[in-house]
């Protein structure tokens, strides 16, 4: 279900970083199953079968199945931290490096949507060492979209009473993206980019 | 885990609409299971022993798994539909009953997040008869804050390009407090609703 939609998006070949092949189709037999079935009604054996391989074959690569989460979650908040810095670190006005990060973390939400889905909701079946990595990693990921919407306001250009909590804001917005986005929908990718874009800059009351 | 929470929030009791109380008990139970290990790794037994009884009383309430998902989903979905309704029927201007609608709507968010989370992310779980009666719930969900959004760009209190665009984009950003919300945070319920409402006035470029 969910892989002729992850490649739709075009771009590079998704979970393309795994290697060898027989890891990466485990991997992505795994986000299917997890995004399908939760990861807790999901064994190593279903994941092995849908990849088409036996559950022995599963080991060589992944001693268990919240090391298979891990790598999903891992490669999915590295992806998301990414797109934010290079959105907080590019040249322009904060309104116009607002608008980049909502377009691009958007447009990420919709494309992979099945696989932000476990990345986003199946936090919590992480283990404590792992589970803490990714915590950190969102903290990094929040602290690039803080960091564009303070230079707005350090410059003049926003006007944001309190900055946390748009952040925060934002960055919900955008992630919930995954959760009611349909590829067969009305509007692209791209559309809910720049809707979304166009609503965060009225958050932050950006002069025109 | 979420029982405490549930409470927490005052007004009347969860789920007190549901006898007699043995069924109740088994609903809370249920809403607990899920949102623990998901919908399809919770068995009835499970649910049943949570709520001290036998799989033979549950089935005197629930003669499915399913039915109790769906009972969880129109309980939530109902309480949704008459927030929304509520605040778009109030008296006052469009800005009012906007910022009306987003600060209940958040606060049943945030106070009831783990049901919350069971009733939107459980969805697909649903059967098709099931499905399509909350699906037509969600639409009129949508028509309440579209219908104000609509009243304040009719009155020239609401600059709005794209109004479905935007419906949608403020309800999601309501639903996914569910997600993240968390009752050790920083913010409370009432906290979260008075800043959407404020950043929601926003994207509509609400006149002052």
């Amino acid at each position: 279900m969910s892989t002729a939609e992850e490649t739709a998006g075009g771009e590079e070949m998704p979970w393309g970083e795994v290697t060898p092949d027989a890891a990466r189709r485990l991997l992505v037999a795994a986000v299917d199953a997890f995004a399908e079935r939760g990861y807790h009604a999901t064994t190593t054996r279903d994941i092995a079968g849908r990849a088409g391989m036996s559950p022995a074959a599963l080991y060589i690569h992944y001693r268990t199945k919240e090391e298979l989460l891990h790598r999903i979650s891992r490669i999915g908040h590295d992806k998301a931290l990414a797109i934010l810095e290079a959105a907080a670190d590019a040249p322009g006005t904060a309104a116009e490096r607002l608008a980049g990060a909502v377009r691009s973390f958007v447009r990420w939400h919709a494309e992979r949507h099945t696989t932000a889905r476990v990345v986003q909701y199946e936090l919590d079946a992480l283990g404590p060492e792992h589970r803490a990595e990714i915590v950190a990693l969102r903290r990094r990921t929040d602290a690039a979209v803080r960091r564009i919407i303070g230079d707005g306001v350090a410059a003049g250009e926003f006007d944001v009473p309190d900055v946390s909590g748009t952040t925060l804001a934002v960055l919900s917005l955008c992630i919930d993206v995954a959760r009611w986005f349909n590829a067969q929908g009305s509007r692209t990718p791209d559309e809910v980019g720049a809707l979304y874009a166009d609503l965060v800059l009225r958050m932050v009351s950006a002069q025109k």
